[in-house]
């Protein structure tokens, strides 16, 4: 069942050929295979499968009756209401993380890296139900998980060892979040978490909301740790609000040692925020991907759970309008993604894995403005959904 | 065919109810009346007809091959470009305007005001494809045009008789743009425009992109000709991005100026540029409308002919999350369109024009976050769209 023929399909918008499957990976492409079970892609651009780089899979209020938001916008506000309320709301982490990921995988999406939440109350039970979901999920769409103490670590005595624990039992990357807006100590929140890291040789991503000079200072911190425990390339840096500061120089400076130490940049172009400048990570050559963050929670009610929607967002938010600008972004919601999770065997080259997308634009540009369902998405040589609809009912 | 029953309608969210339409106006509320053709609205949120108060029916490439974007985002080239490609690139200006006005009808629109250039190049011949389009699409939505210089006024020698041609032929308001920015000569264009405003009756409605200091000092030359020639409540400012800057107390002295002139403000919540606050203006009781813009033209390639789009990318940008603050937006998105283009009989009252949308989500706000089709729009009572797709078909 993972062996497919992918007919008449236009690779990165390329000349339409037909692509061999074999065993879940691409076998070669305009190739005859006779006997294999055959998707006419009828002229569509394949590209690989859309990823997800940063979202929150045990947020999500998606399918349950509308949430009223009367809260005033307060960063300590919010994640004390959701962690106080969640269960009472009906926010069960397995559930509303299948509905989520399945909505992800029904536009197009391969491949997720979700933070979710570690914390006093909860421990590692919102964790749990990600997990169950990752499992049943499994052939449809790759979840990684990432320990998050979305309510703080120094602030919340006893978050620490859930995180160890939460490493332990299977988190692929160790999180962090804003370690002077929300912890009030960016040296314990970073030394603490540099350690941790150490210890279980695994990788951070963190949340840094801090805009400008309080931003850039702990990026700083966060540089000099890199440095001293020899973590190049292991970390990234979700939302970096500091670097979308308007000050040209100090932003240089920032994004050089960025790039000097191949940290990562996590983005979601968030629309009322400061945010990096895509065009000028990319000129820095630092590896950026993108996520839709979290989709209509306590927090908020925006966004979709749709990784063309958000690249929308992001071009828009970048003032891109070239062609050239924005198949870089389609880029970022594709391979930069694979680029921040390391991922092994993506891309449309012999060998990779069969995880595709395709898409309904007549160029990759267009594709990324137009906003009609993905006709196909493929997942190791498996139909995983089409025309927007997933193979895997929602719950 | 103007008489009608919608049946099983939440008036702006409220308690279900039947509404009785006769000679395309609202005539009651749960009355019986037998005989007449009935809609059931299934209990769909209904509220008085979207209004894109700011767009640009004459530029659009929609249903054309893909226009490949590969120029630098700088104002003057774009505009240059676009006059003198438009005819060659197939931006016919009645086809294409019947293509984008017919999509605002069918996403829930009963009213536009379009820009519409009028340059020496084309002397009046786009208004007047635009006019052929609101002649066939009377009764289907109404559409009232702006004379606008898009190449400028003092730089484009002919440009202030053809606008008064424009004006003597029909169109409602007269435009203007960026007299420093683009005109170089602030007070040779805003006195040539008042004077000409004047002269015919008409109101004035001025893109105003400049932005900061700049954009703050031709605000201050627009309130004292507002003030020289009695033109409170006459003069519309779209964009308004000097309001956007962050100078609070600055900000402030313009929206007082404004409040007391009774200026209109017309926003786009343009992605990527620094943009009025919303809330801002609410709190000084501005008129404050909305509107897509350019779809997808030579200019960019963004933008879909959608009000509740628009709602989405206005209230993201504004940073809104409250359902009070959605609730907002889907005002500005309507009721505002109709301050700001001083609409008689617009409204949910009985005696006001059945000018209606039906809406998806089980409250306002949801309404405004959810991506379903539109299940009916009426407009003078007769039924001019259907879950997203117009009564008109696309020529």
């Amino acid at each position: 069942m993972s062996d497919l023929i992918l007919r008449n399909v236009r690779p990165m918008g390329g000349k339409p050929c037909d692509m061999l499957i074999r065993d879940g990976k691409i076998a070669g492409y305009d190739q005859d295979a006779a006997g294999l079970p055959v998707e006419d892609g009828k002229g569509a651009i394949v590209i690989p499968g859309l990823i997800d780089a940063h979202t929150h899979l045990d947020k999500t209020v998606w399918g349950l009756p509308w949430h009223e938001n009367t809260k005033p916008a307060i960063l300590r506000g919010r994640i004390d209401f959701e962690r106080e309320n969640r269960t009472k709301i009906g926010i069960d982490p397995h559930r509303q993380s299948m509905r989520h990921a399945i909505c992800l995988a029904a536009h197009g999406a391969t491949h997720i890296r979700s933070h979710v939440d570690i914390d006093t109350t909860h421990g590692l039970s919102l964790a749990e139900g990600v997990w169950e979901t990752r499992e049943k999920l499994r052939g449809v769409i790759d979840i990684e998980l990432v320990a998050f103490p979305q309510s703080g670590l120094m602030v919340m005595p006893g978050t620490l060892e859930l995180l160890n624990e939460a490493l332990r039992q299977g988190c692929e990357v160790l999180g962090g979040i804003d370690p002077c807006g929300i912890d009030r100590d960016p040296k314990g929140q970073l030394d603490a978490l540099f350690a941790l890291a150490v210890k279980h040789g695994k990788p951070i991503d963190i949340h840094l909301h801090e805009q400008g000079d309080l931003g850039a200072f702990t990026m700083e911190l966060i540089f000099e740790r890199i440095r001293a425990n020899g973590m190049q390339g292991k970390v990234a840096i979700s939302h970096a609000f500091a670097l979308g500061m308007n000050d040209y120089l100090r932003v240089g400076r920032l994004i050089d040692e960025i790039a000097a130490l191949d940290v990562a940049i996590l983005t979601t172009g968030a629309p009322s925020a400061a945010v990096p400048s895509v065009m000028r990570l990319k000129e820095a050559g630092v590896r950026v991907g993108a996520g839709c963050d979290g989709i209509r929670d306590t927090w908020g009610p925006w966004g979709q759970p749709d990784m063309i929607d958000r690249a929308k967002i992001i071009g828009m938010k970048n003032g891109l309008r070239q062609d050239s600008e924005l198949e870089h972004v389609l880029h970022i919601v594709s391979q930069g993604g694979a680029d921040v999770m390391r991922l092994d065997g993506y891309g449309l080259k012999v060998g990779d894995n069969a995880d595709l997308t395709l898409l309904t634009g007549e160029t990759l540009a267009h594709s990324v403005v137009d906003v009609a369902p993905r006709p196909l998405v493929v997942k190791g040589g498996r139909v995983t959904a089409r025309q927007g609809v997933c193979v895997v009912d929602m719950p």
